[in-house]
């Protein structure tokens, strides 16, 4: 195991889920919360899992990052909405050799922070993970929770593992989480996004949980052609997804509990929608690539038609 | 002007407006009534018109058309979900040499109805009205109401006007409908569809009206998208719209007042929706000429997993 010190910015259900299994194996976590720091600061943090509940009555929770120690790892666990603080936190948490691991959805996020701490200092991070924030500090982590950490490459090209990565994959696995490395970012984040944009846009478009719409036969249909578009779309974008990608996530989905996906609860929770980390920026991609993706261009319009009336 | 007497099948918004209007012009009109029968066989019909308000204290109203004599002509201005009654109603209330004109929404109301009644008695007529009807015999009418009127033939081929309708035109143009008749259904049709898939599809699937749609500027996009698709899909089906069809529809929709499509009235009142009149038919016509409609095809998904949540 490492001696480094974690620093996890944005302790929703997701960050502090991963940042509680750390602190609970024995590492050094301070987390930056917004909203519920000083409920945090006095109560800890509760977490309610399948793999087993736990408490941690004490842990190192911020409001104001000037006050933090400076990490070795930064977890950036942020809505990719929220990115735009990053630049006023980042430098002052990140020690001069310590790295930034994106723990976001969709695409786009590592070449915002890589401009704030430098392209070598920019890790991947790609969680598998049901999750909610119940309340403040108490999170619900439903299902799954399978890691993938990848490096950063300018525009998304392959890259290479390095030993800093295989040590804090080490940790996670000591902290009971599965963990894989790879060098292909873009690819597993694009794999990601075959199940993100089909079951987070339909879930806030037609208000339904993820069993709702595999119920039914046409939204059925409707993923899995969203799906087929997005594997399209990932062509000529270093992404070669087989097929048969689609039927295992499928079939994830239909053994998995009934669902609110991450922007169904933003949307329910009246905050701002995640729309350009998992369909702008991906679109974007994808058109410079030459793929013409007009399903998840009409899911895309619609999103952005009720994030602007939500005064998003 | 002729003798016809008119009988009104369906007397909400738009068959109550026009009969009312035949009536009030001097004709001999009969309704039809499902829920509202009693109450409009009391109290007659309430029409507040753009064109002038008037009253008819008094008209023929029904609950039971095996009451009602046998008309020349039949108005079926039914929602399209409703044509399964239709065979209980046309062969009563038909006479031998009467026709029966199909004011509704969307593609193969005709084919359903031709089927009852004969091919040679079916004539089509489609209306580009605003009206919405607010209670009991009461109907706001907002905007627009002009009828265009050409006969059926077998597949939508086109055909050739007769005297009758003719004659009929010239009852509705002294009520003060403004009129035209034509030799081409299918084009007409098709081209409401134009407006009809947008808006009505989108203003339920997003709960909006016309005025929120086209002042975003992605479902701005989105609705011209739609358009271009739908005249697209009238290729080889004997539709040739051109593309500057859609800025006239944009220009007209912009200077409506803003207004709930009437699949939008039909949502929020817990009514089946008009889903395959106006997008499922179009859809297998399309598709056997050739013509792939994605954009349109994924509202159509959506709209059904929308209807059947309803119980529809």
């Amino acid at each position: 195991m490492s001696n480094y010190r974690y620093g996890i910015v944005g302790t929703g259900a997701v960050g502090g889920f991963y940042g509680a299994r750390l602190q609970k194996s024995g590492r050094d976590v301070h987390f930056l919360l917004r909203s519920d720091g000083d409920y945090v600061k006095e109560n800890g943090l509760v977490i309610e899992s399948k793999d087993g509940d736990f408490n941690l009555p004490q842990v190192h929770a911020y409001s104001n990052v000037l006050e933090m120690p400076k990490c070795d790892v930064v977890i950036v666990a942020l809505k990719t909405t929220q990115n735009h603080v990053l630049p006023n936190i980042l430098p002052h948490l990140l020690k001069d050799d310590g790295v930034v691991l994106v723990l976001q959805n969709g695409v786009g996020s590592e070449v915002e922070i890589a401009a704030i701490v430098g392209e070598d200092k920019v890790i991947g991070c790609i969680a598998s993970i049901c999750c909610n924030k119940v309340g403040p500090g108490h999170i619900v982590h439903l299902d799954y929770g399978r890691l993938v950490l990848a490096p950063y490459l300018n525009n998304y090209k392959p890259g290479k593992v390095t030993p800093k990565m295989t040590e804090i994959a080490e940790d996670f696995s000591a902290a009971g989480i599965p963990v894989e490395l790879t060098n292909n970012l873009i690819l597993v984040r694009w794999s990601k996004l075959v199940w993100n944009v089909p079951y987070n846009g339909l879930s806030v478009v037609l208000n339904a949980t993820t069993a709702e719409l595999m119920s039914n036969s046409d939204t059925k249909t409707l993923i899995i052609n969203l799906m087929q578009e997005v594997i399209a779309g990932g062509k000529n974008c270093y992404c070669f997804i087989p097929n048969a990608f689609i039927d295992m996530m499928l079939e994830h989905t239909e053994k998995m509990v009934p669902y609110r996906t991450s922007m169904k609860v933003d949307y329910d929770q009246k905050r701002p929608l995640e729309i350009e980390a998992i369909f702008g920026k991906p679109l974007s991609m994808a058109k410079a690539a030459g793929n013409h993706l007009p399903l998840i261009e009409m899911l895309y319009q619609q999103l952005k038609f009720i994030n602007a009336r939500m005064g998003g």
